[in-house]
């Protein structure tokens, strides 16, 4: 019943995370629904991230016409302290912060077997390489900043292991009660470590 | 810090339904990270209904290239009987129980004050000057299938007064306990009507 174009919106849409069919189907009404204007915006934006690509240091997302991100560009910041991510938008919420002025690896999200895809391996190796050549072999510190579970402690064994000659030391995010968070209502697991690492 | 194109992208999308800032970032990512194929089928989606318009009897869409929605240029069905609808998604949900086999008309969203936009009153009018041409001034019913709410009960009222003459009746959907609802959990209203209109 419903015209082939809108059958495949929906069906396109509803792939997309968080979404599902119920939502495409309301987003494609709406869409319909408004001006024109709406729509031209969405399928330009669509089309103009299209053009970006990866840098080649931290695997953020770059403008094509730029060798590096802003971030590896900037020379003001200590390349000599890596923080690997998982994710961009955890690069996003440490740059949120304003407190970390080193550089960024993003690895992708961490397979859940805990064993990296060869992907996530060539970004490390290429990580090496760059202490090698740039830094004479040895960087100040590496921030493993990945989720605190048991995938993200395998983590920083791993990157411990493979980069005990080429950085002074392998640090990671505290742990602890988070920031209006309530004691009452912490795991023990937290406020345990909350309590190892009291300041 | 973010690409311009990525910046746009996230303001454009977050001002969707249900969709926001957060959600529009993850998106974003989500797409730049996966191979460029979704990418390009979601740009493609939004070009196709681009070219959609409106059934100029009923106001679904429709492929521009036909006359009319595959509803109302449906010769099986009785086009004397016609329900009135607030969205698009209720004539797909009312075409979906197989039940009704009259037509529509869609009215567009019910305003909060309860009187109707301009629109509105022209898609009534239509209805109107097509009962009197194709019907002799008359059809069998108008079934007022909008939400139960007092915006509801006071459509049913306008449309009672202004269809007077035009149709032998006015009817609006049954009230009463959902099917898998449960009767202590109903509010009074359902169930004083679902006790007035037992059958």
């Amino acid at each position: 019943m419903l015209p082939r174009s809108v059958e495949k919106f929906i069906e396109v849409f509803s792939k997309l995370p968080s979404l599902g069919p119920r939502l495409a189907t309301r987003l494609a009404f709406y869409l319909l629904g408004g001006d024109r204007t709406t729509l031209k915006g969405l399928s330009e934006a669509l089309q103009d991230i299209q053009s970006l690509d990866r840098c080649p240091q931290c695997f953020f997302i770059k403008e094509n016409s730029r060798d590096l991100c802003p971030v590896c560009s900037d020379k003001e910041r200590n390349n000599g302290v890596v923080a690997i991510v998982e994710k961009e938008t955890d690069l996003i919420a440490l740059e949120k912060t304003g407190r970390f002025r080193g550089n960024y690896l993003i690895l992708g999200d961490l397979p859940e077997r805990g064993v990296l895809e060869s992907g996530q391996k060539l970004r490390l190796q290429s990580l090496k390489e760059r202490v090698k050549k740039d830094h004479d072999g040895k960087i100040k510190e590496i921030v493993v900043a990945v989720s605190p579970n048991s995938f993200g402690d395998f983590m920083v064994e791993s990157i411990r292991q493979e980069f005990k000659d080429l950085t002074e030391k392998v640090t990671r995010l505290g742990r602890g009660i988070p920031t209006g968070g309530e004691i009452e209502f912490a795991d023990e697991e937290t406020l345990g470590q909350a309590l190892e690492r009291r300041v």
